[in-house]
């Protein structure tokens, strides 16, 4: 196990009832809430409401961030900004996905900065103080709620930029499962993708005396897995629907990476993918997965497949070749997202064939330190090689 | 799963490295703190001088209790407070064990007050102002160093009081598990027992759909029996050690308890134990253990059974009898603690038979609200029976 620190301070508040801790979380953090939603499926779920009637049964005033697009936009992170500005807002409440907490997070960290915004996405310059945020989840997938980092997106020049601080964290955040319910179909397989592969970027690593960690992920396989079918096919199955909410903020919240690091090389991938074609992160990552689980696997490390073989499908493969029950593992990964009928294909996606090299150049240029200290060492060529194993 | 709020502001530095956080940590929560620690072995360990050499290069003043007791006694915290009082420290790190950490969280729990220190610890009185604690554990077994409880014994009037305030949780722990290699091969021992039992108290619940937290709880469990034996074998097999200290902290923060309740009626039952005997927490666990799950299981539960069989000493039960199989994870408890040389019955360890239904008689009084709520329900009576059971 490598040296590490750990330090996740974010109060959850868990089930239906976590609301009746909302205005006393507010009121320790902040005075006026900027609240940051995306488009009506809020107020659909009953989770804007949840909110809004409770600031207003105690006099909390607060001012409103709508419309905040799924890969976030620089332009929402300007706009929230302006907003804190004239406002007076001094604590950000995203409600929504990962998109609104993103948003939110980003605005936290550039609305006291002088200069462009854009300095402290990209890294140019150093996270500094950063306002309190509280969120209210309505998805499960990227556990952003309990997570220091923040993607936020530029079309007008290709660029999708994650960045983290410890103080991004959000201080709180209140997790009701019955939200998670009108999450469309897609949206759930998406989401369900998105925590295997937090999961899965941890857990094929390097170092297997940090063990501890290693069952961890297992646990998180099987439990996401398990249920990711069960809330698939029924929406308001809370028993599913709390354990993937739940999985999903210790798939990414440092539980499995601590001590174990190792360079996230799929998600430098799959940026790449929504730089350009804006596809949902979870959806390019079930599609980048099994191609990446292909490229990576070598007659030394198939014993990490064996182990999420066994948690992920309850395959056991004593008494199996080892590639072959790796090959297995793969095969699997494929089935199951294609039960969730996730696309499968770069080509099924529309990407078109050849801008398959430029993704593999910018993959590894701006992912170098990633791929560097991926699972295998990647490169240019190799990225180009997943991509065109991705594409068929 | 239940309605829950998880909340762990612990900052944990692992590793040999992990003391480059000292200083700044020590600044950051207060001027001049209270060292509480056992007998010599931190002296002889390094970790008395990790810590002095360092504050005294600060500059930082500090003052000393030495001498606490293995299962603390509340004369040690009297003492603690007055030192605190006089040397105005405002901080408190304990450097040992459970027993200097649970000290010093009951000092800092208690400084302030000016009643009678008992009230707090035996909770007539509510937990009100903490003073900040920072530990630096040298043992791994009851993970105070992440936790919110603090247990003190009074042998004058035969109790030990087990109490708990999210404000006793260290704000930072430094956890260098090369400390533990010195630890007596008997403490190895109980340490895992103690850490394995806090896992099972919750994972033997009545809360199924609690699935991530089961699937945590046998991680825990694997970890904890596959390193038990190597740290017990190999004192100073670092990959061992680092996942025992890991594991002891997720067995007790939290983690499998939040949203999966059930009430530790073997800990009320072993804390009468030490209570009269003055017995090491973890052995009077491991014994009373097999007894408890003896007396726990029926035919409805028994699923439960299986998978620690599985978890913890990879028996897959597919094709047995459950009932055999069951019982076959109670022998396997058993001789794994047979296989770590520690005492297998309370006859063993002199506990006097006619004591066994005061002590039956006292743990339904003081632990009812535990009891009441435990995996099966237990009173006066069914408590005698597991007593008998483990005096065998």
């Amino acid at each position: 196990m490598k040296d590490f620190w750990y330090y996740v301070p974010t109060r959850i508040n868990f089930g239906p009832s976590c609301f009746q801790y909302l205005i006393e979380t507010v009121r320790r953090w902040g005075s006026k809430p900027l609240l940051v939603y995306g488009g009506g499926s809020i107020k659909k779920n009953g989770a804007y409401d949840a909110v809004v009637e409770r600031l207003k049964e105690a006099g909390i005033d607060y001012a409103e961030l709508g419309g905040v697009e799924p890969n976030p936009r620089y332009e929402s992170v300007l706009e929230g900004n302006e907003i804190c500005r004239k406002e007076k807002c001094d604590i950000l409440l995203p409600i929504g996905g990962a998109s609104a907490i993103d948003c939110a997070k980003s605005i936290a960290a550039t609305a006291g900065y002088e200069g462009e915004p854009w300095d402290i996405i990209s890294k140019k310059v150093p996270v500094g103080k950063v306002l309190p945020i509280i969120t209210v989840p309505t998805l499960a997938a990227a556990g952003s709620e309990m997570s220091t980092s923040s993607v936020i997106s530029r079309m007008d020049i290709n660029m999708k930029a994650g960045y983290s601080s410890p103080d991004m964290r959000p201080r709180a955040s209140f997790l009701n499962p019955e939200f998670t319910y009108t999450m469309p179909r897609r949206q759930t397989a998406a989401g369900v993708a998105d925590a295997i592969s937090h999961v899965m970027e941890s857990y094929f690593s390097n170092v297997p005396e940090a063990y501890l960690q290693t069952k961890f992920g297992e646990a998180l396989f099987d439990t996401l897995f398990h249920y990711g079918q069960i809330a698939y096919e029924e929406p308001e199955n809370y028993e599913a629907r709390s354990n993937i909410m739940w999985a999903c903020c210790w798939a990414i919240n440092g539980l499995t990476v601590k001590g174990n690091p190792v360079g996230w090389s799929m998600h430098k991938l799959e940026h790449e993918l929504s730089a350009y074609y804006d596809v949902t992160h979870g959806i390019g990552l079930a599609i980048i997965m099994p191609a990446w689980l292909t490229w990576m696997l070598t007659e030394e490390n198939a014993y990490r497949y064996l182990g999420y073989l066994k948690a992920s499908f309850g395959i056991d493969s004593s008494g199996m070749d080892k590639m072959e029950a790796a090959r297995l593992a793969i095969t699997k990964t494929k089935e199951y997202f294609k039960l969730l009928d996730l696309p499968l294909s770069l080509r099924e996606i529309g990407v078109e064939e050849k801008l398959l090299p430029v993704m593999a150049h910018e993959a590894a240029v701006i992912g170098k330190d990633y791929f560097d200290k991926a699972f295998r060492v990647l490169d240019e060529k190799s990225a180009l090689e997943i991509y065109r194993l991705a594409y068929e």
